[in-house]
């Protein structure tokens, strides 16, 4: 994974995806000593980052009249679904039993055929693999592919080109797909800094133990953080290039959700707003007087919710 | 009025107000055969542009120690109540009944002194008047005012920095200082488009008459487009400058509430809403090929009412 892969995924893509906008908090707003540019990628098509993967991997393939088959949390697949209707191929999805009801939904409206089942992403991804064996539909994964880790990178590619300087990228791990692409694209040339809830420390887990290992998941990001073990395409990556990896718990995550809505009228989902929330939290202190920017990369969720308690 | 007043508002509020983001739309979302940029300003601080009018006025003026008053269907004494809470001076606010709950609640956050008083805004602006004579606070005023109507139109000063060459600018009126504003800055440079509730149409009036004449106002988007009538300081802008008012109904401002937050996971207020609507429903057609800017200028509302029926 060079960056010349984001780079030729970032030209094959461009016709399908937005260029999200970002927004700069002035110096001293939360009561930080440091400057925040927030990358609202949250607006991309389908509601997260994953329709640059999804993309990526579709666009890199011959696509199969039968069409695209994934498992996930919810995230990638309306991501794929949203592709697949783009690019005129059926797409079938399989979600684990903790999706978000409107992730449901919403993959419905966009005429995929959906499958709700397993207790976790692993097992959905089960039923998914042996259901691609009967149907040789073209498998879209949801972090664990280099055409993904690729596409998620772009949108790393694009915030430098809006913001350009920052001294560090904070973001939000899952399966890491997206601390993958991104950390492909800087290459240490900006630091990389990720953010894993406690109750969901695949990346964690797997640095520690020199390669990806199972992790138990839970907690309110786990429909979209909830992968049991990040992939094997980003953790060479993540161990050179990634930072640190801070940890913040439900009602940091939660408070982020909060004051994101409050004082900037932005609706993220609790994953979404996991990254912002280690520098609320203070899980993470950047150095005073630094810039940092944060991916705020997903907001598939009940609007009402955001101003809930955790 | 002239775009140096607006210049000079813009150096004078730059180091309070956010430099509000744009996102572009695809050429044929939403099945347009134009193009669309939106400008995001409903992440201004206080969660609509009436931040920019209120900053203007009251560091134009000589802040007398009793304070700021003002009368507001709810943005705009959001934004005085949190301009005077940044720049350490009370604000008291007169709000009609038909303000939307959340707002008020959001101003007694904000330590505003609130008094919800009248059936409408016209009623709220009589009390906030005769409580200015015993008090001699000073009064930002939603809309009549040169210092206000300055203050808004750097959000079109900015937008056109953002969004070089648009072929018109397409804007909500209420009491008509965000057009008034707008309008004044392009200076017929690029068409400005007004778009009013069919409930709530002081400027269409105003227009027909030859002078601003009251209006009956309701709907769904009347607690920040409710005025009245609009003011005596935007009205010959309007009438040199607007190219055209178009008309919209609760239903057309409904769904674009939903279009907005399904499509792009904007949460919009009706009134916020409502210029975008006028596109989506056809109530303006831009000429196929054209560029156009939207200013989503407010998002004081319950997040959960985003995605429910007119």
């Amino acid at each position: 994974m060079t960056p010349d892969d984001i780079e030729t995924a970032a030209a094959r893509i461009a016709p399908h995806v937005r260029r999200t906008p970002v927004i700069e908090l002035a110096p001293g707003e939360f009561g930080f000593d440091f400057s925040v540019c927030l990358k609202l990628e949250f607006m991309q098509h389908a509601g997260s980052f994953k329709a640059r993967g999804a993309f990526n991997r579709m666009l890199s393939a011959a696509l199969p009249p039968q069409g695209v088959i994934a498992a996930s949390g919810g995230n990638h697949g309306l991501a794929v679904a949203y592709a697949a209707r783009q690019l005129g191929v059926p797409a079938e999805i399989f979600v684990p039993e903790i999706s978000a009801p409107v992730k449901i939904r919403r993959l419905r409206e966009l005429s995929a055929t959906v499958h709700v089942t397993g207790r976790n992403y692993a097992e959905a991804w089960q039923a998914c693999e042996a259901r691609q064996r009967e149907t040789g539909a073209l498998v879209v994964h949801a972090y664990d592919q280099p055409e993904v880790v690729a596409g998620q990178g772009t949108a790393a590619r694009e915030f430098e080109q809006q913001c350009p300087g920052l001294d560090a990228v904070v973001v939000a791990v899952g399966g890491g797909g997206l601390i993958g692409g991104v950390a492909a694209w800087l290459a240490g040339r900006t630091p990389v800094v990720g953010v894993e809830p406690v109750t969901s420390r695949a990346l964690h887990a797997a640095l520690a133990a020199g390669t990806p290992v199972d992790v138990e998941v839970s907690g309110i990001a786990a429909d979209s953080l909830g992968a049991r073990r990040v992939g094997s395409v980003m953790f060479p990556i993540a161990r050179r290039y990634v930072e640190r990896v801070v940890l913040v718990d439900d009602e940091a995550i939660a408070q982020a959700r909060r004051v994101l809505w409050r004082e900037l009228r932005i609706v993220a989902e609790p994953g979404g707003a996991a990254a912002f929330a280690s520098l609320l939290c203070g899980a993470w202190r950047p150095a005073p007087g630094q810039r940092v920017g944060v991916l705020v990369c997903g907001a598939n969720c009940d609007p009402g919710g955001v101003d809930a308690p955790a």
